[in-house]
């Protein structure tokens, strides 16, 4: 499906919004790529992001499904909007067993109000990659809410006076 | 409802498990509480693991609801089995914003392959608690395997030679 | 927990939607209760709603979870709004095995544009309920656009002349 | 994706099995087309099918969803099994507007023991398809469990004698 984005500089738009979650930093998450609908956001392995077994943990599978899939919603939406995820629904398909997992999402349905994406979440090991996860995510656009810290919404003198 | 479970030192084998999970350690969960069929996590707010507006990332959030499902399930499992999550869905109902996120779970369903957990994710701000996520978890119970990392199951000397 | 609905007429308004849904007559499912953010619907078996081993077909157990929640969330919405649901999942945790379905709905978190709610759908046997089935519902209040068939929305002169 | 179906007699079982579903005669629907981990199925609209705006209910638009998911997953299922639904997710996207619901769904991940399926769900309006819903199922393989009604299974004198 072919999407014309409402905000011309809708890249930067997302890489900014990404680089403020901190948690993305925390895990060692990439955004390689955004296109208009489109999301792939990259982690690589590392031993603090493991479960018992030693693979990726499904919460940073989760993450990862979830997240590209907000921001391959969001690269669709204007300028002063925001963006929140309503729900969604994932199945681990096979272990995160690898050196990188890669996310990629896809907006199924664009909406005045409610965006739905299907990510899928794939493990690379030795270069083959295989499909760990799949999951379907609802968003929701806040409408005049531009996507920024607190402290930069409201400035300084009128929270602390 | 009132669950016997298969192995008598649950709890203990929960623990064992969890402890075995870095990335649990990694974002600094704890397994605050468990009892045949229920588990509750909680993990302190850190700015690591916020998102864009300073709130407890859903990444976050979604790995509380499914870790807490995974071993409210596990503690009824025999010994030897082992436990692997199938899907989950999460609803996001308010904003992770505190300085607590607790994450409950209860097993609705037990079953001799699927048992099916209902988490709650509550965030505490100045001492209130608020439902911030709502999840339905499948598990899956892996008979015969149970839950330890590579190197314990497999000798040394066997990997290595 | 106690909701105030918008709406004090809300059972009619509930009512009055239920019975327009012509595929509920087909099925033969009753409106049985509606309560500010609850409703309860249910189906008598009958061999037309059944599957190949001649229990409750799953299409029956979800469309009954999907639409109590519908009206519970609709119970306390204004007069002039309409509902739609966004999405559901549903988990089957016994075969539609008895005589009654019984779907109950509570709304779990109300909100300005959607509202989640919990289905629980029991099937009764012998007079014994059994848990059936489990879903989580997401939905959507369209405000200003009340819930009418087209025919009284459009009155017949602007359409058919 | 290519798969082999244990069953080289797959489309006969699958073509049996629906025919025994009593609730797919009662609401109109066909077995369009089974391929190996595919099926279509579709209804035709009549008002019995409907929700209070004339579309068709979401109800059907589910079962059509859940019951693709479930032939395509038992198409690759060996003769002497059976096979139930775990849980699906749904998200509705557009209303069921149009004079045919078409269900398709394609085998994601065939399992020993668990199948993911996804569906898509159709609504035809002059002609024209349009994507109606989307639906993520986990189907389960009841293995030495054939599909046929009770009174098949067991013979008669030995469940009256």
């Amino acid at each position: 499906m072919h999407f014309t984005p409402s905000d011309p500089d809708f890249e930067n738009k997302v890489r900014d919004s990404f680089s403020r979650q901190v948690f993305m930093d925390f895990i060692g998450a990439k955004l390689v790529e955004v296109r208009p609908g489109y999301c792939e956001i990259q982690v690589g392995y590392k031993k603090d992001l493991s479960q018992q077994h030693r693979f990726f943990h499904a919460g940073v599978i989760g993450t990862i499904a979830d997240n590209s899939a907000g921001y391959a919603a969001y690269s669709l939406m204007p300028a002063d909007s925001s963006i929140l995820t309503v729900e969604y629904k994932l199945n681990l398909v096979a272990p995160g067993d690898g050196a990188l997992l890669v996310g990629r999402a896809h907006v199924i349905k664009p909406g005045h109000t409610l965006t739905i994406c299907k990510s899928d979440v794939f493990v690379v090991k030795n270069g083959i990659e295989k499909l760990c996860a799949i999951s379907l995510v609802t968003l929701m656009e806040m409408k005049g809410k531009a996507d920024m810290p607190a402290e930069d919404a409201f400035p300084k003198k009128n929270r602390e006076a």
